[in-house]
């Protein structure tokens, strides 16, 4: 089954807020063979969401909108949908009545706008909103179908899931099965992989296609499989990625798509062993993306961010000689913090990072970029040196990405 | 001007990956009064791309569009644009020297599949590339204009500013101004504040213009201004934003368009402090927000993410009776924290946080989303519990945005 979407919201176009929201619906349809045909993203003006509806139905039966519900005056979104659809606008008494229940518990009392949250078009069937208090519509004319959904990325992420995706699955039931395998493969840039695989992507037949998804320090290959056997399709990807696997062999840095942090996570759980990180141009992020994931606490003890030389040298117990002599950004530093980590946090293993993110801070010797990176486990240290193109929160992100996945090919050395 | 921006690539349509392109250029045209009419999202398929370009062409004489043009089997976009602009592929001499440069820079060789990138239509015109192998192309037909750019964010945000931006201005010249003025609210919901400004906002003259873009624990509220005369627009800005920040007095964090961690590094370098997290249920992600701000060392020392009691009481200094007595979550505790960061890092002030992000881990006393705040300043400690809806991630952004807000409150009181 096919969809569109459609964002609407003047705050995207001037690029104040990202959408997030099309790709959490997307993702939410994946597994479910619905595919999205395209996603639009219009202004709070009239004419521009009609002429979005109108575009969306001319390749899709369902079409999904976020966004234009606020109850302030740039939002115009409900009065164009009853244009579309017919009927006219009231106030919904079951949907003022939940309005006023989402607003008691947030602690705050109902006011006059908020309360215009419960007028709705009498073309629509409402779903309401259980964590918000723009209430959900549901459209239907021909056949086809509108939906039209919050703006606010946790109310979508919460109601779409629960109310609306059963509802599009029971009308449009679909006898075709799409299954995916993902692996994650590192060491290698995207065109040499693809020249390095490119006699067996060519041999792949018709009812498989294979997709490269390069992220920072990492190439993500799935397999997509569409056919109307799901035991069949299922067998038949299996295969596929065996094939995938025993070819690219030690550079699978997982068979299972999973993000970075998820894998040492697994990795750490399956070892029984603890982790701290002590950080300097990473400045907490590489704690903060492992603290992400929920559940975190039975590997991840705590991290140092050591931003300053003297709290390297005070808490960390870097030597004052080592500072001077090879200077922050070293590997006798990163490793002196990958011991002082793993003792001051009492863990088994540390992952550490000292660099220059940039725009500053640069010399000939350790231009921007540069990043020293350690990891400690019980059987060693493992350090290097690399360089990262790119800005400040591209260095970052490298170095978080990298540091973590230097860790996790430590550990899955071990049985 | 209008202009239309149309992303290529099935790993957003999948939701695989989030566009960023679109906001990053949409920021950088607002200043020039150029404004985004629709944003489109379509996969790597040949009739869906040509269908965004003749839907974007309806409304805007500038189509820009980003991604699609990677060296592996799934980006058509080069060929789709030759056919729709007419001409041939060819190898291009130039564009492959740059190929060459770039790779090498990378450290890597040039392979057959990366050198494919040298082939181009020959009714574009070339822009080089300078940071990816992927050149830029500039097409012209009946006084409209399609450049296509990369789909990696980082060569875009290069190559927009310095090499299209400039162009696109240089053609399309215009002589209406357009000027902005923000300023950033907190302690209202988005309806009471509407609400608060109604009669302000509905005397507004129609030259002016005002947006409400709430984000979690703040407003902004931008005023945009549209006329020919560019010193009365600003002058009239100046006016009305002064009048909107009169009225909502303390309520107002800052009044310029800055993110929370800018603020409080333009107070804490104001004053002469300097700064330690020590955190709990944030993770790092304080000291991550506060270290992705170009320098930022002139004021953040370090931080200490005490994820375990164990690292609160031995790195931080927590007495175990009061965990024991009042539990990690607790004022109590905060409060100790926030002494023990100052100490450890050795700084004048600190934010800390503890809480509960879930999923698991809530009390019916201490329910998912608790989470206790304390900042220090040379003259005390202020501390509160507060309790935030959502998500794992969710509850760790509002805690994070919170606890920095209220360390901002503390130090804009000081002249």
């Amino acid at each position: 089954m096919n969809c569109s979407i459609i964002v609407i919201g003047d705050e995207i176009l001037i690029g104040q807020v990202i959408d997030t929201n099309s790709g959490d619906i997307a993702r939410m349809l994946n597994p479910y063979g619905w595919r999205v045909n395209n996603v639009q993203v219009v202004g709070d003006e009239a004419s521009q969401i009609l002429r979005a509806i109108e575009h969306a139905f001319e390749s899709s039966d369902v079409v999904l909108t976020t966004g234009g519900l606020g109850p302030t005056k740039d939002d115009i979104t409900k009065s164009v949908l009853c244009q579309y659809f017919g009927g006219e606008l009231y106030e919904n008494a079951e949907v003022l009545e939940n309005v006023k229940e989402v607003v008691t518990k947030r602690g705050l009392k109902l006011n006059s706008l908020t309360a215009t949250q419960a007028i709705v078009p009498s073309s629509c069937q409402v779903i309401q909103n259980e964590v918000g208090t723009a209430p959900l519509m549901w459209f239907e004319h021909n056949k086809k179908v509108l939906v039209s959904m919050p703006g606010v990325p946790f109310e979508t992420q919460h109601m779409f899931p629960k109310e609306v995706l059963p509802r599009l699955l029971k009308k449009f039931q679909s006898n075709i099965s799409i299954e995916h395998r993902t692996i994650l493969v590192t060491g290698w840039s995207e065109s040499r992989l693809a020249m390095e695989i490119s006699d067996w992507e060519d041999a792949l037949p018709s009812y498989i296609h294979l997709a490269y998804l390069p992220k920072p320090g990492l190439i993500r290959l799935r397999l997509d499989g569409t056919h109307p056997d799901k035991d069949f399709i299922n067998l038949e990807l299996d295969r596929y990625k065996s094939e995938l696997v025993e070819r690219l062999g030690d550079d699978i840095l997982h068979d299972e798509d999973l993000t970075p942090p998820e894998i040492l996570l697994y990795h750490l759980n399956r070892l029984g062993f603890t982790v701290a990180t002590a950080e300097s141009c990473t400045g907490g992020n590489i704690a903060h993306q492992i603290t992400t994931i929920a559940g975190s606490s039975s590997a991840f003890m705590g991290s140092v961010v050591a931003y300053s030389n003297d709290v390297k040298h005070r808490v960390l117990g870097v030597k004052n000689e080592t500072l001077e002599t090879y200077g922050a950004v070293s590997i006798p530093t990163v490793e002196e913090m990958a011991q002082g980590a793993c003792q001051v946090i009492d863990t088994d293993c540390s992952i550490v990072t000292s660099g220059i993110a940039g725009p500053g801070g640069g010399t000939p010797d350790k231009p921007v970029g540069t990043v020293c990176i350690a990891v400690k486990t019980p059987w060693g240290i493992v350090s290097d040196t690399h360089h990262f193109p790119g800005n400040r929160s591209r260095v970052i992100d490298r170095a978080t990405t990298t540091a973590i996945i230097t860790l996790i090919k430590e550990l899955k050395t071990k049985p």
